[in-house]
Order: structure tokens, then C-alpha cells, then sequence
């Protein structure tokens, strides 16, 4: 057979998954394990987007536009000017979920060989479409002690070079939770109008705020309108990963006209989905606030209790629902399989995401692992003492 | 702002889409259009497809596997076998369309600036993935004279070059419904295993074979087991184009592995739209029974109607739902709008798809269009009857 491509030989695997088969022993030898590693909620879909479906004419399965129903982009701009970020529907291109949002907006803007900065730890996935799009990541490290917050611009705009089109922000931040404040995003924006980049921002947990922070929207930054991309999905917001709805924002009209055509081409976004997603903002405030005050005591048990744990330190995140743990370990890539193969309390063991697939920088994250705080308060608790437990008597162990 | 990307100004603008804004103004003058300018088929979903969805537990519509939920992978595997063709699960990767299909089976196996050899006219979306993975599209011509049938075998071995990686066909193929014969397909399999190539075939008009026609699948040429990469998906078989499932298959490992990091990034195929697409499996013979007696008389009211116009010549095609005529005109592109700016027989119209969109070599196919009869037998009659009036008063007319 001919050789495969250089794209299939450096995409890289996702540093989730490579637990799985450990993971799969562990089931087989009966244990239970706390799912800490992906953020699949276990929050319900809004009835209003499952009634829509029940509701909708499937008699024939249509193809949408390629840019979504018209209907469902007037009511999204609608859901953004009431969160106060003015847009209209032709600011709006709905996407196959965030991720091709994401590869949409990189090959429009982006040519192979171009530079994204990005800070790190990011979303592995990041990696993913990049190499799609023939693209060079460039981190720029936000450190655990400083709560992951913004790295000093000065740090920022030295990686920024001739081949520099765009940063890359996820904000609320997964893997971190970081929530950037105004000034920070300033910041960015200075450095984005001096240097004339693209500023892509992944807006997917906005409504996963928590102790009254009020996320700031890189679309409400004035004087780099024509500069900003934002990426959002209903996956998380609605609980829905699987319909695979996202959207492509700009107000740049150059920007959605070529994200269009990539649209085209793959003819339409699911129809079925599209009308999950368009009951979904039907979805009343209530059931926010209800979702919001579960995740904040789900993180105050997570946190709280990684930081009871000796050796432990988590920063307090105030945003979606993840959080970066550093443990006195060796290496968590030997701790996590140590979990799932070595270890269990009572029948109960953690399984958790190694952090250093989220940093680009080799050797960064080592001691690091990425916590999805999804599961019921009850789980929660009995998997931090697993965790407790577990550091008592692994091996590895090292303070430092 | 900054510029944009090279991808951006060469992705190609759909060619069915360059005449909505003439359609838009003959709506405008209360002009009826019958549209047999895309394949949006006005066949019902199979009930059972849309009973599944109905049916399914959607109080959380998490994430499937990345390749697809295993149950529907394992079912669909049958389907093969049913048709003939020997693979399992692990050789199906369950994609967003056959769209996302092609683009990672492309990015998988070849690099920016390798070639693929296309036989045009071909479906116009190729171009666009071709694009999006940095390829070049190198065409041989197939000839209406011939009704399209595969280019005499030592032109296609012409076009290869060392930069060639792939052979890409579409079967029964769209816009011009020519189904290739056992023997045309071993005669490419015997270029693709002399030089080593890989072959892509779409086959997803497979169901669409009239008169008696047993489709050959790639899948069942052998000696080139390893490859050879088959699009499929739900979109036409099952009139369900908007789903957006489709698959990518392969006995190849190492594409699958490299495809499954594809998938992975994105995480995962729509998953409502999956429930669907398994439910579709279990739709009886006679749909598709009723469904090809239905195509096979669209078909003949469509070419034979063609035909008996004076100066028009189209080559009865033997699948898909789709032919390609050449007409007495100046240019199909001047023809196709003047239409719908400047005709109309008692209130109705015609939009069609210029041929040239589908050809890469520039100028070819300037007296031809694309038809796609998926409307109804009476409006397919006095579609017919519209152009036959249309070609009498058109002031491009033209004989040659």
C-alpha cells in the first residue's frame, strides 16, 4: 500500500482516550470507576429542545442551508443581544458542532505554515485542528501558581512573529476554568489591534460562570471588531453534546463570505440536531441557575476536597467545569494507569486526564491532571477520597 | 484586518448555488421554478428511520463513540454483507456525511500538493475538499458522446504523475448517472495496484441502479484490498440528506487509525441523526423497489423527453438520479439564467445546474447541464415541456 500522509502521522491521539484501555481492565476485574476524565455531563437536556424533535415534520429529512435554518440563526442573535453581545443573523454561521467551527475559522484565515499562539494547558483538540489546517501552535505557559490566569502580555506578543495570524483563547477555559477578566482581554486586544492578528475565543461555557463572575465576550471588545472570531456550541450549555451544533461568529463580512463557501461544500449542518438546538432556547433561566448552583457545589467538593489532600493544590476555577490538580506524584501519566490498574477503595477507583497532553511544551503538566467535575455530589466525594487514599500508598509518591 | 487565507480565495463557490439570486427574483415575479438543480430528493424517510428517533432516550444526548455508537456500526456491517460485500465493524468509521468522509480520507493519505485524478464531470464538492486538504485536482475527460463512460484506461495512466496518490470516483456517479461496468472498474484497479495508488470511490447512489443494473463496489476488486477507501452515506438512500451521517470504509488498518484520530477531534458523529440512520436499516425492499420504479419512470419521462427536443442530446444513464444534456445553446450558464430572469411557459420556469461547474478543465461542458429528476412525473413533464418552448424562443440558440 502507498504511505499515509504526514497530517495522519502527527495528528495527535487524543491524551483522553489513552487511559481507555486501562480503563477496560478495571471494568473487567469489577471495579467501579469515577469518570473524571471527559466532560460528558450528566445534566439533563432542556425538555424544550427533546420536544422539539418530538415535535418536528421529519417526514423527509431535508438538508438545511449551509449557513442553518434561517429561523434558528434569527433566534440564536436574539439569545447573544440578550446576553449583550449584538449580533444579527448574518453574523451567524451554524457548524457541526464547535470543532468545525474552529477548522472553518482556521482555514479561512490561516495559511499551512502560519502561527496560532495559544496558552497553555489548552483543549487538546486545539492540536487536532491545527494540523488539519497545516497550522503551528504556539504556547505561551499560564502557570497552576498563578491560577492559570493570562500569562504578562509582554510574554504573549514576544511569540509573535512574521508568521503570526491569529491567538487562540478558550474562555471560560477548559482544561483550566480560568475565567478571564476585562483587563485581561484588553490586553489581549491591545496586542491583537497593534499587531493586526485574528482573535479566535471559544466561548462554549459562557453560561458556566459561578460566584457572580460575568464572562466578558471577546465580541464586546471595541476597536478589533473586524479581528474577532468567536466559537460557540450548544453541547455544553444545553447538556447536548451529541447534536453536534455549533456556530461560527464574526462580524467580519470577508470572514463568514469564505467560511461559507467551507460550509457549501459539506452542504448543511444536522437538520435534527438544528431543531433540538432551536427549542433549546426556549430553555428558561431557571433551569441556569439550577445547573450553575449544582456545578458550583460539585467544584467546592472537588476543589475543597483535592486541597484537604496533603501534597495537593487545585486552584479555585470560577468557570466551566473543569479544574487543573497538581498531585506529589512522580508523573500523573503513571499515576492515572496506577488507578485504573493497581489501585481501588472498597471496589471504587478515579479515572482522570493527564495534563500534559494539554500543554505543547514538552515536559509541562507532569505532576498536573485535568479534573471534569460532572458527576453527582455523592460520587464526587467518595472520589476524592479515593484520591486521598490512593496518594497514601502509591508508589510514586514525591513531594516537590 | 488582516488578509485571509489562500484556502479562502480558492475555495470554490458552489455551482448550484450562482443562480439562487436569479431564482430569487423569478420568485419574486410570482414565477413557478421547478427545481432540478440539486439532489434533494422529495422521496419520504423511511418511517422506520423516523419511528427510531421518535423512539429513542434522549434525556441526554451525549457524545457517541468517535468512530459512531458500535450498535449501529455492527448493523450497518450486516447491510454489506447483505449487499455482497464482506467487511465488519472495525473497517467502518461512521462520519458527518459522506462529506467528512472524503476529507479525512483525503488528509489521512495524502499531502498538500499531491494530485488525485478525478474522471470529469464530477460532483462539484470534490473541488472544495480537495482545497480544504491542499490537493490538486488533476481531471480525464469522460464524454457525453459516450455517455460518460470511464476514459479509455492508458489516458487515465497519462495523468499519473509522482506526485499522483489517489484515483477518485463516484459510482453510480453524480451529475451523470453512468454506472461503471465490472470490467471499467478492473481496468482501474489494474493502474491503481500497478502504481500503487490509493482509489476513493463514493458510492452512495449504490440503491440507484435501474434496468436490471448490479452496481460493482470497490470493496469487491481484489488485489487491491489495501487500497481502497469507499464513501458511503444515509443522504440519498434513505432521502434523509439533511441526518449527516455517513462512513468511511476500509480494510486498511492503518487508514482506519488515522482516520479515527480525525475523528476523535471532533469528537464525535451527530448522534440523533444516528438513531435515525440505524432505524433506516431496517427499511424493507419495496421502499427501495418502489423507490427505483418511481426514479426509473422520472428517469424516462426526463431523457426521453429530453431527447425529442429538437438539438438536445442526453445518454440515458443507468443510475443515481441525475443526467447531464447538451443543448443547442450559446452557453448553459446564459441559458439556465435567462430562464429564470427572462422566460416563463403559463407562470412556470426551470432551474438547472450548468455543467461547466463540474468539469475542472476550463471550457469543457459550456452547452451542458446537470439534471437531478427528483420532482414529481407531472412537474417533470412540464419541466420537460418548458424547455422544449424555451429552446424555441432563447436568442443564444445555437446548433452545434
Amino acid at each position: 500500500m502507498p504511505n499515509l500522509s504526514q497530517k495522519a502521522v502527527t495528528m495527535p491521539e487524543s491524551p483522553i482516550r489513552k487511559l481507555v484501555p486501562f480503563a477496560e481492565k478495571a471494568y473487567a476485574k469489577g471495579k467501579n470507576v469515577f469518570h473524571l476524565n471527559i466532560g460528558q455531563p450528566d445534566i439533563k437536556t432542556p425538555d424544550s429542545a427533546i420536544q422539539a424533535v418530538r415535535d418536528a415534520d421529519l417526514d423527509v429529512i431535508e438538508y438545511s442551508h449551509s449557513a442553518g435554518f434561517p429561523e434558528y440563526r434569527e433566534k440564536l442573535a436574539e439569545y447573544y443581544r440578550n446576553t449583550g453581545i449584538e449580533i444579527t443573523q448574518e453574523d451567524i454561521l451554524i457548524t457541526t458542532g464547535g470543532s468545525e467551527a474552529l477548522i472553518f475559522g482556521f482555514m479561512s484565515t490561516c495559511n499551512p505554515g502560519d502561527e496560532i499562539i495559544i496558552p497553555e494547558p489548552f483543549y487538546a483538540n486545539y492540536n487536532g485542528f491545527a494540523v488539519m489546517s497545516g497550522l503551528n501552535v504556539v504556547p505561551v505557559t499560564a502557570k497552576i501558581e498563578d491560577a492559570f490566569a493570562l500569562p504578562p502580555i509582554e510574554q504573549i506578543e514576544r511569540k509573535i512573529s512574521e508568521k503570526t495570524k491569529a491567538i487562540v483563547i478558550c474562555n471560560p477555559g477548559n482544561p483550566t476554568g480560568y475565567l478571564y477578566s476585562k483587563e485581561e482581554l484588553e490586553r489581549l486586544r491591545d496586542i491583537v489591534q497593534k499587531h493586526d492578528l485574528f482573535l479566535f475565543a471559544d466561548e462554549v461555557y459562557r453560561e458556566f460562570c459561578y460566584d457572580g463572575a460575568v464572562p466578558t465576550s471577546v465580541m464586546n471588545l471595541s476597536g478589533i471588531e473586524q479581528n474577532v472570531i468567536m466559537i460557540d456550541s450548544v453541547s455544553k450549555r444545553y447538556s447536548m453534546c451529541g447534536a453536534r451544533i455549533g456556530a461560527l461568529i464574526s462580524r467580519n463580512k470577508e470572514i463568514m463570505t469564505a467560511a461559507l463557501k467551507f460550509a457549501q461544500a459539506r452542504l448543511s449542518p444536522p437538520t435534527i440536531a438544528q431543531f433540538a438546538s432551536q427549542g433549546a432556547l426556549e430553555t428558561p433561566q431557571a433551569y441556569f441557575d439550577e445547573v450553575v448552583q449544582e456545578y458550583v457545589q460539585r467544584r467546592d467538593i472537588m476543589v475543597d476536597g483535592l486541597n484537604s489532600i496533603e501534597g495537593v493544590f487545585c486552584p479555585k476555577p470560577s468557570g466551566a467545569f473543569y479544574c487543573v490538580a497538581k498531585f506529589p506524584v512522580d508523573s500523573t501519566e503513571k499515576f492515572c494507569q496506577w488507578l485504573l490498574e493497581e489501585f481501588d477503595k472498597d471496589g471504587n477507583t478515579v479515572m482522570m486526564a493527564p495534563a500534559s497532553g494539554f500543554y505543547s511544551t514538552t515536559g509541562l503538566g507532569e505532576q498536573e491532571a485535568r479534573i471534569a467535575y460532572v458527576l453527582n455530589q455523592n460520587s464526587l466525594k467518595q472520589a476524592v477520597e479515593c484520591l486521598r487514599e490512593a496518594l497514601k500508598v502509591y508508589p510514586g509518591r514525591k513531594i516537590k
